[in-house]
C-alpha cells in the first residue's frame, strides 16, 4: 500500500485558508516530499507521519511558491532527530538555489545530497523501492513533472520452480529477489516467479502546458495530481500565456494518459471555489476530484 | 494614533496554531514590519491593512524564524502594486542574506534599499515621521532590538507668538514645522510652540538576555513587546544558555524601564499554554499580557 497526502492546493502564494501545493508520499517506511513552498512544514506536521523518515525532496522548479519553505523545513527536519542523508532532486540550478537558501540554515545534523536532473531528458532514480521518474515540461522556467512508481514482482510459480529443478531451500530467497550462485549454477528470481504484476504509479504534474510527452509520461497513473490553475474554459488564453492549464486541459491529459483518477490542484488565488468549475473537467474525465489541503489517499495493489 | 499588530507569537518554528513572531506598525499612512519569518505574509493579509504601504522592514537577526518569509513576502508585495522603494534594515550581513534569499524572487517592481545597522552602537533612522532606533542585544548571533518613536511638538502658544512679534500670516506654517526667512529675519517653529509634548514609543525586543543597555533603550515605552521564550522560573538556565528570557525577566525589564505595558511573545514550541505562567510575570510587572497571534492595539497621544 502507498499513501499520498496533498499538503496544499494553492499556487502563486499561500492564503490564510489554502496552503501551497506539495505532496507527501509514503511507502514501506520511506517518504518523499514533492515541492516545499512557504509553510509546507505545517501540513507535514499535521499529517502525523513525522519528519524523520523523509528521505528525499523532489523540486519541480524554483519559483518561490514551490521552494521558499526549504530552509524552515530543513531546520525542522534537523530538530526531528534525522541523521540519515537527505536527497534533494531538481532541475539544473539546484545546487546554486539550495546553497543560497540555506544561508539561514547553515548547521544541519544530516548530510544533503543534491542531484540535478536533466531538463532535456527523462531521468530515473531510486529511493528504496520507490522509482522516481522525472520529465521536462513546458513552463516559463525549467520545470519537471515526477512519477513515483512501485513495481510488483510476479506470484511465486511452484510448477515453474519444480520444472526448473530449483532446490526447494532456495525458493524463499529467490522469491524475495535474491540471485543465488551454488555449485557452479546461477539461480535468478525470474526462474520461480510468474509475470510481473501491475504496480502502482502516482504522477505529479503542475506548472506546465499539456504536451504529448507529458501524456506519455502520465500513462497508466493510478493517481494523477495535475495542474488546475484556472477553472473556466475562457481562461485558456491566460493559461497559455502563463504556461499553466485550465481544468478541462488537465482532464484531457488524464483521459489521454488512461489515468485512473485525477486530482486538480495548484489553484490561482483568484479561483476561490474550484468546485464551481468541476463540470468542466468531469465532462471530459469523470473521475476528477478537486484537491483540498491535507487530502489523503491510500492505494493498494490490485 | 499609532496601531500595532502582533502578527504571531511563536519562536523557533511556525506551528499549525501559532505563527512566528513579527510586528506590523502603522502611523499616518506609513507601515513598518519588524521581522518576517516563514508565513508572516498570511497574518499581514489578515489584518486587512494592505501590503502596498509597507515602507520598511526591520530585521532583528538572521535566524530562519525571523527572515525565512522574506522572498514570499517580497513577491506578494510586488503583486500588491507597490512601486515605491522598500527599505530593509538589519544588523551586519544584511546585504549578503537578502541577496541569497532573493535568488527565488529575482524580479520585483520596486527598488530595495538595504541599510546595515551597527551591531556595536545605537542607530537612528527615519521613515516619514517614524523614528527607528536600534540597539545591539545579547543573543547567539548579532541581533538588534528596535524602538519606533513618534515625537509630538508642543501646543501653539499665542502669547509667545504675539510677544515675539511673529507676523500672524506665518503662524500656521510655523506650527506645521516650517522655517521661514522673510525680510532678513528667520522664524522658527520653536518661537510659537510650547514645550514638546510626550510622544509615543513602542519597543520590540526578542532574542536577547536582559541587559542594562536594553533597559535604558526600552525606557518609557508605551508598549514593550518582549521576549518570553519560557514561562517557568526554573527554565532560567536554559534561557541563559540559549540567550533568551523567561517571563519573569521580561517583566523585570518592563518594570526597570518604566514601560507602561508588556506583551510577552516568541514562545518556545514547548510552551503550549503561556497563560499558565502569566503570574510569574504579573507578580513583577502587573500590566503584562500574553501575546496572541493578530493581537492589535491602538495607542493615542496623551
Amino acid at each position: 500500500m502507498i499513501e499520498v497526502c496533498l499538503l496544499g492546493c494553492g499556487g502563486m502564494m499561500p492564503l490564510p485558508d489554502r496552503r501551497l501545493t506539495a505532496l507527501l508520499y509514503r511507502y514501506n517506511g520511506k517518504m518523499i516530499l514533492i515541492d516545499c513552498g512557504e509553510g509546507t512544514q505545517l501540513p507535514i506536521k499535521m499529517t502525523g507521519w513525522g519528519f524523520k523518515s523523509i528521505d528525499a525532496i523532489c523540486f519541480t522548479h524554483y519559483h518561490a511558491d514551490h521552494i521558499a519553505g526549504l530552509p524552515g523545513f530543513l531546520l525542522t527536519l534537523g530538530n526531528s532527530g534525522k541523521e540519515e542523508p537527505l536527497k534533494i532532486y531538481g532541475p539544473p540550478g539546484l545546487i546554486e538555489v539550495v546553497k543560497a537558501l540555506t544561508i539561514i540554515a547553515p548547521e544541519l545534523p544530516f548530510e544533503i545530497i543534491l542531484i540535478e536532473l536533466s531538463d532535456g531528458n527523462l531521468s530515473t532514480n531510486y529511493v528504496g523501492d520507490i522509482i522516481i521518474k522525472s520529465v521536462p515540461v513546458d513552463h516559463t522556467i525549467a520545470c519537471l513533472s515526477y512519477s513515483l512508481e512501485i513495481r510488483r514482482a510476479g506470484k511465486f510459480d511452484v510448477q515453474r520452480a519444480k520444472k526448473g529443478n530449483i532446490p526447494i531451500r532456495f525458493w524463499n530467497r529467490l522469491q524475495k529477489g535474491e540471485i543465488i550462485e551454488h555449485e557452479g549454477k546461477r539461480y535468478e528470481p525470474g526462474m520461480v516467479l510468474g509475470r510481473e504484476r501491475k504496480g502502482l504509479k502516482v504522477t505529479y504534474s503542475t506548472d506546465t502546458r499539456p504536451t504529448e510527452e507529458l501524456a506519455d509520461f502520465c500513462r497508466g497513473s493510478d493517481l494523477l495530481i495535475g495542474e488546475g490553475m484556472y477553472g473556466e474554459n475562457d481562461q485558456l488564453d491566460k493559461a497559455i500565456k502563463n504556461k499553466h492549464m485550465i481544468f478541462s486541459e488537465a482532464a484531457a491529459l488524464a483521459a489521454k494518459s488512461h489515468s485512473k483518477e485525477l486530482w486538480l490542484t495548484h489553484y490561482s488565488p483568484s479561483l476561490q471555489n474550484p468546485d464551481l468549475y468541476i463540470d468542466n473537467a468531469q465532462n471530459i474525465f469523470g473521475n476528477t476530484i478537486t484537491g483540498k489541503d491535507l487530502m489523503i489517499k491510500r492505494i493498494n495493489f490490485d
